[in-house]
């Protein structure tokens, strides 16, 4: 029976583990691969022959694929490497590839988002080149929502919960004064704007928050915010306003007062879109005004998960075993949405080199013609995404995560 | 049978309209008055006669008091008004109570902090002197946890939890990359550090951050704080700091980048505390640094709130109720802790002349001899208030929060 690697890479999400939780599960019942290695700090753990046994861990511990499945970030770690070509370095892919044959691997499964696919998509061609019996299969993650083939990502339905849950909450912080007031929130997503987006999620049948939305797909134009935001002060007090933290203007500068600007010492100072307009809305509108920068929390806020998120990942961690035994490499697991009402996906998979380098922006006809604005056939889209509460355990008034001692060992 | 006014005032907690609740509560059982108004936007809404029936509410509604105990910030709005003297405005106590007259009331409950309760000192001095028959009592509240003759305050339990789930989060973010880094996680409260000492809650068998812990009551070092984290970088690879937004160095100046920065439209940009130590301490490690504000979601975040939070804060509610049937005024409802293990406290009230214009810092015996760090003590002090979830409903994939839309109404 053959040996299983998997590895985790990028940046975290609240999913990525319970991907990984999921193949776990899936081999428990299917007994497909033997032992299953996990490569500590993605595939650079091949290479230093660093290596966590997750079979042996399953069976130490009966929580211990619940608990994975609830703990935010990396279990494995991750790593910040970008694989060589074969023609750079092929010595780095016989490194690979030795350990592989030295620990009777049959797959290596990498979870991860864009430039993990293109991992994914590289060992893959190397293997089948070199005649190497290596089964290559990616699983996806991003918070970004912007891998092409593929309905959605993994973490991307939590992030999306946190997000319209923080605005909703932001909403009653900001509706208790009677005074006219403008709160912009920034949130994560630089190329894409789905995160951003998922803001819209918040509107009930009491609060219209956020009431203006700014994607980076549009060229952001300073004056035509002002004006928005004039003109909805005029029947509104307080105006909540979601913009994504990659903004730019027409000419593709970012919206953020990032430039020279230093402090007394002579550092150079960083500050966001979000901070920006909160100084120019205020000088502009002279009211009150307030910028909230929507910080790491949205992608390891696991205390606040998507149980649909959860579950789907842990469902694409199942397909890459399946898929494996189908003979499949050089693909990434997707998920097909069938249906919205009911909400339906189908799991698979799709060639890995039509998705590793593509990127997945919001379409024209999810945002409004002003462009502040998403419409109907986004919140469709999106509403699914965030139902049902991940049964996450506490301890001591805390979520009670998975012990990650492994990762700060030197 | 009379009538009971009732309002909010101060910065929005989690727990406020807790407090609120376990009046209606209390009254549903008591039959103490005949009806409840809520006054909107805290004191104003007597002046300006703007009342909320909170009894029609209660008798419409069986959910009502269960998703009010879970609303976030100000169910009867907020205001910014600080009350005059009565030397300086006597037509403000006579408008005050002659609301009170024509609407039979027998008492005035304020939940709200510090300057709140210098309102019903004001009140119940005036009432007294005037030889009017209204009760005025004050229910604590404030994230600050800085009110005296209280144990802890309504609110501050909800924020603890807030803040070290947060911390615990980011430690799981931070510890993916087998690198060295800083994380400076900034939290609310600028003259007492309850709240960012609470960060230490975070700490378990695997994970150590906060690493070092800064509150306002010491005076920052940059230099001690610079030589500390470079010490630590020599056992840990990945540090994390909580710094209160309120740090100042020996001369009392805050340690943020407000000064002197402009953006290029000459736009003053403010910087707090995280963003600044983000800088320097990248000049002066060369290694990755990142600043986290922990923003308002500090304040209003329900979906994790503590359930001990919650349920005391409906107890100090119920208390109020009690105490005006004993014929009290003049007084702060409060809490006693009898025993920190088993946690018990007890309920009553002490005269709010004494708690009006006092603060309570963190005592010297709860921060350790370096400055740097929280005592054993303070962790005793802290543990059992973020105790159990509140049982948080969902609609939609979001918490379900009681409709405001009074309080969007001009």
């Amino acid at each position: 029976m053959k040996n299983l690697i998997i590895a985790q890479s990028g940046g975290p999400t609240v999913a990525i583990n319970a991907s990984l939780a999921g193949v776990l599960k899936q081999n428990k019942i299917s007994n497909t691969f033997g032992t299953i290695y996990g490569s500590l700090n993605g595939i650079t753990g091949i290479t230093n022959r660093k290596f966590l046994d997750l079979t042996k861990a399953v069976s130490e511990d009966e929580a211990f694929i619940d608990k994975l499945k609830n703990t935010p970030a990396m279990f494995l770690g991750s790593c910040r490497f970008r694989v060589p070509t074969e023609a750079e370095n092929p010595q780095f892919y016989e490194d690979v590839f030795q350990v592989f044959e030295e620990k009777n691997v049959g797959a290596f499964f990498y979870i991860g988002g864009n430039d993990s696919m293109d991992t994914v998509d590289k060992l893959s061609a190397y293997a089948k080149s070199h005649n190497k019996d290596v089964q290559i299969i990616g699983i996806p993650k991003t918070i970004d929502n912007d891998l092409v083939h593929i309905d959605h990502t993994p973490g991307f339905g939590s992030a999306a919960k946190y997000v319209a849950t923080s605005i909703l909450e932001i909403a009653h912080d900001t509706y208790i004064y009677h005074l006219k007031s403008v709160t912009i929130v920034e949130i994560m997503g630089r190329d894409a704007g789905w995160l951003t987006a998922a803001s819209a999620l918040a509107r009930n049948e009491y609060s219209k928050a956020p009431h203006l939305i700014y994607l980076p797909e549009k060229p952001f134009d300073l004056n035509q915010c002002i004006s928005d935001t004039k003109k909805l002060l005029e029947t509104t007090e307080n105006v909540i306003i979601a913009v994504s933290e990659g903004i730019r203007d027409k000419d593709g500068n970012y919206i953020s007062a990032s430039e020279a600007k230093t402090d007394n010492f002579g550092h150079a100072m960083l500050s966001g879109a979000a901070k920006y307009l909160e100084t120019v809305l205020h000088e502009k509108l002279g009211i009150k005004t307030r910028g909230i920068e929507l910080n790491t929390l949205q992608r390891c806020a696991s205390h606040i998960a998507s149980e649909t998120d959860l579950n789907e990942s842990m469902n694409l961690g199942a397909t890459a075993v399946s898929m494996y035994e189908k003979g499949e490499t050089g693909v990434m697991i997707n998920l097909t949405r069938t249906s919205s009402t009911p909400y339906e996906v189908t799991y698979g998979c799709h060639p890995v080199c039509e998705i590793a380098n593509a990127v997945k922006s919001v379409p024209d006809d999810f945002i409004n013609e002003e462009g502040n604005d998403v419409t109907d056939k986004m919140l469709e889209y999106l509403k699914p995404l965030i139902i049902g509460e991940a049964d996450q355990h506490y301890k001591n008034g805390l979520p009670s995560y998975l012990n990650v001692s492994h990762l700060l060992e030197n």
